[in-house]
């Protein structure tokens, strides 16, 4: 059975026909305004309505950053969307015909690539989105881990400094804080002032000194041999490795898969990771190690997750 | 169908014939000596038959401290004895003919408290066994998790403080080393120099100053109104807690059970986790929190929960 | 001899007549604008000349926040005026015939507590400035310490985290961002979201929430009893104190002196900061443990300390 | 003025005659039993005595671990030696008919250094002496820091990790913990557990596993080159560099001098420790950084400084 994914975030909405097998038959999209929760809503029924055109399709998943119920119909608190215990599906199912189900974008993503990415042969997987915040996903011989609330796999909220940066949440310490696009941009930011003389070549790619410098200056500036960047990346790498290893203790996945737009670091974010976590992991030697791997599905992952578990 | 349920400890094995409801009825122990492996497999196969003589029982289950496989039938490492890669149910099985199981100690208590004790309402739980160390058992959707390798639920290995103090395992600032028995005995230990005119109660209770001092003084210190003593159980009681918020991030329990030893401290340490469950939990207001409450099995837990996991 | 003593501020200049033991004998105050270096020597050059019509005086201190440099005479780096390396002895001396000399503002304030504060019966004290930053003045054997560059005292940047908050020095964990004004407006926001039931006192004073919360609606809330303000005071306090202790380890100065804005919130902050410094001063017991006491002289210590060091 | 210089050590005293430019004319040496305090005086009154032999000398001074009161006559407390508020000048002066001052050792080594070692043309100095602990000596303005009580200059009991590893003294986190002997001893041991196969060049050094590993094992298999011994080393340089600047922030030194027996790893403790440093400098590039220096002096350090003392 083909599914619709959507994927809806902070300024665009992302919609796809997904085949039994993970391919992407055909696209669309819609810019939104978050300020903007009916129109939001507005946008999916008609992005859904066009995909449904020329595609036969049995089910709809929705993906949106927050909590989502147990029951997949309501988001209980969305970061960047007005909504407060939301009933979404109700609310779309009014103009949509099908099945539809709510998920949180991580886990649709972190699904995405256990059922069609670089975990497709593994049971037990952890999936690290770290794109300007943290997300992720947690699968358990062979299921999603959704918690008894609905919030499981919110592994940005593991406190990793006590009296450390402040999160969003309003707490200190969060791994977010420390393993996230916003770590690489306020990281690379206080190096303009404590180490002035290395920040020559991120300053030239970001056209200026100061707010002008965010994280994806710091990996193209990696890319390109500069010994600063380079060294941010690295610390990057070594705050998502080690803190892989505490999840490893609790979890013991068999792979901890590392996505989202930090991931296009590739090697220069993965193998300082590795480190970190066979540094870290307790018992290293007497018992398996967890492999960490770079996600293989790119933007789609989202809307291939969300089709895919509204099939389930 | 009744099970036997064995718990291989440091000193002594405890075993007893469980029933369907959990019920123990029958005891017997044996002392052992960790250092003489091939003794404490002949008294688990006595414990075992002396059982057998009285009661009918269908299935043996067989709890140690250490990694389990996955398939439940080796011991990969155990810290206490020296068991490497070892076929524990193999060698049993040469004596014992029912169908036997190997479990790892926290998992098997974890296992009693959910299936018979506090957590038999909830179908997500996370048990703490907050003995000399720190121990865990994860249940999701109504199932152990045992992870990919068998050593899933090993929670004492988050770290908690970087550079912080060091565990046996090797690595710095694990959560065991701040929430256990022997964090209770260091803090004690150390506030004999620190804080000597507060401690004259609980140099009393040990009869003596110095490595005299132990955990349990201080629970009973407390109990009896010890300022102090209520201070340091108070400090300890909040590390469990931030701890679990952490894992809470993670796993979105719906309850979070403390057992072992230090658990007999009761609302001591109960109402401090609390709190700082609650100071420390990512998004509280807009989610559920977990409830936090006290093992309702004692020492047999290991027991019955080995039992019970024999016959699953 | 009496003496001029000048305070240059953010947003003005304070000027004063003192007395040689101490008192403000006639004041004068300009408005000023940081981003107008000219301005702001212009200003003192007039306010100087304003008060010598009336008095006589045999010498000017000036103080600013900023390093200076160990001969008194030049600038070399001032957070908030764009000043670096510039010699504002000469630029000033070149309007007022009279001998001047350029003070740190911390120091200065620090000064004046010694000579004629609570200071006045020691020989070894430190002051913490604890304001919108935390500024510190040390003061040895009867001395201030200037060190060898003219930068002594910085406490503020004494690391207490690691991988700590952010400091405006672009380092983690300056004690600065846990002891100071804004430590306690950062933690008042934070609590809005994490504690919010119990924000309304505070957020009734401020006028609503968010960005409307300062620290002074903090100490204002606490003074009339609101638990939340009174606990986050004391938490500052505790940092205060903690890390008081380990500027005693290294200077073991018989008192400590804690003065600022935030200071003003009395034994709210005063006890707290006593127990934590307590709490962890190395070798209590077999040592005197230095003094905590509040500062005596209000905003006019910057003045009468700058003008008092011109003396010296 | 020739004087005597005496260090009392854990296992025996050193003694010798000091020539007004810090030279060692003469020396004795005495096994001593630190559990027999009597013993210990005796043997330095026999030390000076025979020195007094063959030298013409104005002065003994007395150096040991331990506070000492301002007026330089009593041992407060000596962590090694049963002296709680002892009269060590007065037992001495009964049969040494010269002026005797009593200093802390680190005092001394630090002030020796200063006067005749590669502190020789500075004002402003720290001494870190990196040895089975971590003590220290401040240097003001060309004079020894004593603080209002005798305890200045214990930099070893500044607080570097919050709830970090333990210290002899009670506290969490004292940066004694992280850059002495004492740490490289437990990290290397920590690695046997953690990098197994990577120590097999310190466990040959060491002659076996375990507690048989040592600090000065690993820095001889540093300097043969061993990664894992190299890595060891330079994360205890990092450790301190980074307190280093903590201190440079407070006293604003001309020079950090790195003494004690670790310091004789040279350059593979050094190097790394100057990176730590610059790496965590407040406002580097706005002020002139302390440089960092090997001791010249080796272990006559004490002797010479606790001389020199005496003739001040």
């Amino acid at each position: 059975m083909q599914a619709i994914g959507v994927d809806i975030g902070g300024t665009k909405i992302a919609a796809g026909v997904v085949s039994e097998d993970g391919e992407v038959l055909a696209h669309t999209r819609r810019d939104t305004d978050a300020t903007q929760p009916a129109a939001i809503e507005q946008a999916v029924v008609d992005a859904v309505a066009e995909l449904r055109n020329e595609h036969e399709v049995g089910a709809v998943g929705v993906a949106a950053a927050g909590f989502v119920s147990p029951r997949r119909d309501r988001v209980l608190f969305a970061p960047n969307i007005a909504w407060r215990d939301h009933p979404l599906r109700d609310r779309l199912a009014a103009d949509i015909d099908l099945p539809i189900v709510i998920e949180n974008d991580a886990n649709a993503a972190g699904w995405a690539e256990f059922r069609f990415g670089c975990g497709r042969d593994v049971e037990h997987m952890v999936m690290m989105t770290v794109g300007t915040g943290l997300g992720g996903a947690v699968i358990v011989d062979g299921h999603l881990l959704r918690g008894a609330f609905g919030a499981a796999g919110e592994i940005g909220h593991l406190r990793v400094v006590p009296d450390g940066h402040y999160c969003g949440c309003g707490h200190e310490g969060c791994w977010e804080m420390y393993a996230s696009g916003r770590a690489l941009t306020r990281a690379a930011r206080a190096s303009l002032i404590t180490d002035a003389d290395r920040t020559g070549a991120l300053v030239e790619l970001a056209g200026g000194p100061g707010h002008k410098v965010k994280g994806p200056h710091v990996t193209d500036a990696a890319q390109e041999g500069d010994p600063l960047s380079t060294e941010l990346l690295a610390d990057l790498g070594r705050w998502v490795g080690e803190g892989a290893a505490s999840l490893a203790a609790v979890l013991d996945p068999e792979m901890i898969v590392i996505g989202g737009g930090v991931g296009s670091a590739g090697p220069l974010l993965l193998e300082p990771a590795r480190r970190g976590f066979l540094a870290q992991l307790s018992a290293r030697g007497h018992r398996p190690a967890a492999r960490i791997e770079l996600a293989e599905l790119g933007n789609e992952a989202g809307v291939v997750g969300a089709a895919d578990l509204a099939r389930t």
